[in-house]
């Protein structure tokens, strides 16, 4: 088990990984503070593959927790859901010092933490993730929140857990394109913050992929250091904490102009991060080889679903809805070269867009 | 006018209090940082009566600011108006750097409140309070929030304002009756914090009934002061802060026990005071020469309804919830002398409920 920390202060937090760590939950987390049991929230799918593990463990360490069961998916991060979480908080007698633990997914983590951060005015929660996006990204820097019909993420807060724990043996129960999500957002990782990273995944990404215990904990781990360090460092996106945008201005744009129907949100950085090298190349910030070595990496992560029939009027529509160019510039993260990004706030408008133009019609590549 | 501060760090903000502030708005709101004009939130009602010169100043300092009505009063203050608020937000184009201006009563306050401390994780606000509650208490100090049918306050976040500007001229349009529930707090101010503000009230107490403008701005600016320093030292109620509550254990319980509709907050307060006052008396906490004194001082505020028909069952079961006794023992806050409170976490729930009983049979009166 590796034992990372995310650095704030009073509301600093672990960040556990490891294989089997679902078994040691309800010692971890006594050891981390808490006293009482818990309040799980989590979907069906989650329950029957992995619940009995950690119910168990938390039942040994605490008592019997209530289990509150939330659909799977994102269409269930919604007004909707949250509504029926109060309404099974108030049931189970949930007051200030009541805590969740969030078991499962993106959408479990986001809306089960936006419930913590509003009942009562706020109360703890702890992650449990069980998608690699959700291991390395999602579950650690407090984002939470929930979709309107209007757009995603819109209504959220930032609201740290206080603890994350990632178990790596549930990653082998992912389907392999889930798992390949979450692998885009690794790779984005190394390349905006550590060569060591990439060499690793270059080297062992059949590994990786193949779900070998040592090579998904490294990878996990490695992942969610980095995260963690960036938070830490800028917890409310003021400044460097942008940096882990890398590739998702264009991902955004691409999923919002397919409906979010086409790609995987990881697929999506994939192509949003190959868009990145090109233009970076073109901008004279990437050298030929480095960005050749990066564009191999995400290539073989996953075969990438095809770009055919996206139009650059609709991808710029998105685009321009994300980022609003009042001030006549985009602010965009490129790398400065392997393992650094840096974040751009002069990249004019007009070169971008001819950049994606070109970037469609070649269907993702460029030259 | 008089300016006050909340110290908070990087969340730190000013106070102003005074008699046309709000002609200063725009201005005041220039000098604080605002380049760009908000957008406003408030009831026909205020808008009404003192929306032109809210909004002529904000224009002229800014530029013409959209507005969305909400509706008035408690039964407004829930999921609908908050998915109407974000769905206004988004049709005036908000984004992360658009702010609110909370202009109203309590309601407003903690809805708009509610609504910027989780649009988009959380866009600044200004609160513009139009009652004599929220400019001297519910306006400083982030607690924000909605109701659930289960129960008020339950849904809510700790989100400070950028700035508070209290127009004590507006108080002249206040009902009666709801100046004096606002008058009941600034007394609790005084009681817990400030022998000072009481001798005030002693002895200018039907100047400030009668709304003269520099008793108006010294009652309000000196509970806002109390209330601003309180905050300081403790955001999030852990410790000091909780003698803010001073009067509110048995306040609440008695709004709740007759379903909210027969005491204002204010008046609710009052009565818990009283009750606050016999009790500490009967502990030893208090003189009899200091609890007659500060009863007289709550006696003279305004007349409060009766207590007529409240049974004690239905009391200490309100108060059972609000409290829950896990511990045996009830937290309470009493007078040492006054102007100065403690906490109590050694109260005999067995005590307390002997003494509300006999409280109430004498209607108030105890001996």
């Amino acid at each position: 088990m590796k034992r990372l920390r995310v650095e704030l202060g009073d509301r600093s937090y672990p960040v556990i990984v490891g294989e089997g760590v679902l078994e040691h939950a309800g010692e971890l987390l006594r050891r981390a503070g808490f006293s009482t049991a818990p309040i799980v929230v989590s979907s069906d799918r989650v329950l029957g593959l992995h619940g009995r593990r950690l119910l168990g463990s938390l039942e040994r360490a605490f008592s019997k927790c209530p289990v509150i069961r939330i659909g799977d998916g994102e269409r269930f991060k919604n007004h909707q859901t949250l509504a029926m979480l109060y309404r099974e908080l108030l049931r189970a007698g949930a007051d200030r010092r009541s805590w969740i633990v969030a078991f499962g997914g993106g959408v479990t983590g986001d809306v089960a933490g936006f419930a913590a951060a509003t009942y009562m005015r706020g109360i703890r929660y702890v992650h449990v993730p069980t998608t690699l996006l959700g291991q390395v990204d999602s579950s650690i820097g407090g984002k939470v929140g929930i979709n309107l019909r209007q757009g995603k993420n819109l209504i959220g807060a930032f609201h740290q857990p206080s603890a994350v724990l990632a178990d790596t043996a549930v990653l082998q129960t992912l389907p392999a394109r889930e798992l390949a999500s979450g692998l885009f957002e690794v790779v984005k990782c190394g390349a905006i913050r550590s060569r060591p990273l990439l060499a690793y995944l270059e080297k062992n990404l059949d590994r990786v992929g193949g779900c070998r215990s040592d090579a998904l904990e490294h990878v996990v781990a490695s992942a969610a250091r980095i995260k963690a360090d960036v938070v830490s460092r800028d917890e409310r996106e003021g400044g460097l904490r942008m940096i882990l945008n890398y590739g998702h201005t264009v991902g955004h744009a691409l999923e919002a102009a397919t409906r979010y129907r086409r790609f995987t949100h990881g697929e999506a950085v994939g192509w949003g991060m190959l868009a990145c090298v090109g233009f970076g190349q073109q901008l004279g910030a990437l050298t030929g080889a480095e960005a050749g070595r990066l564009s191999a990496l995400i290539r073989r992560v996953a075969p990438l679903p095809a770009l055919e029939g996206i139009r650059c009027g609709s991808l710029w529509a998105a685009l321009a809805r994300d980022k609003k160019f009042d001030s006549g510039r985009i602010r965009m993260v490129l790398l400065r070269r392997l393992g650094e990004a840096i974040v751009r706030n002069d990249i004019e408008p007009a070169r971008l867009r001819r950049f994606l133009s070109g970037f469609l019609a070649a269907r993702g590549e460029w030259s």
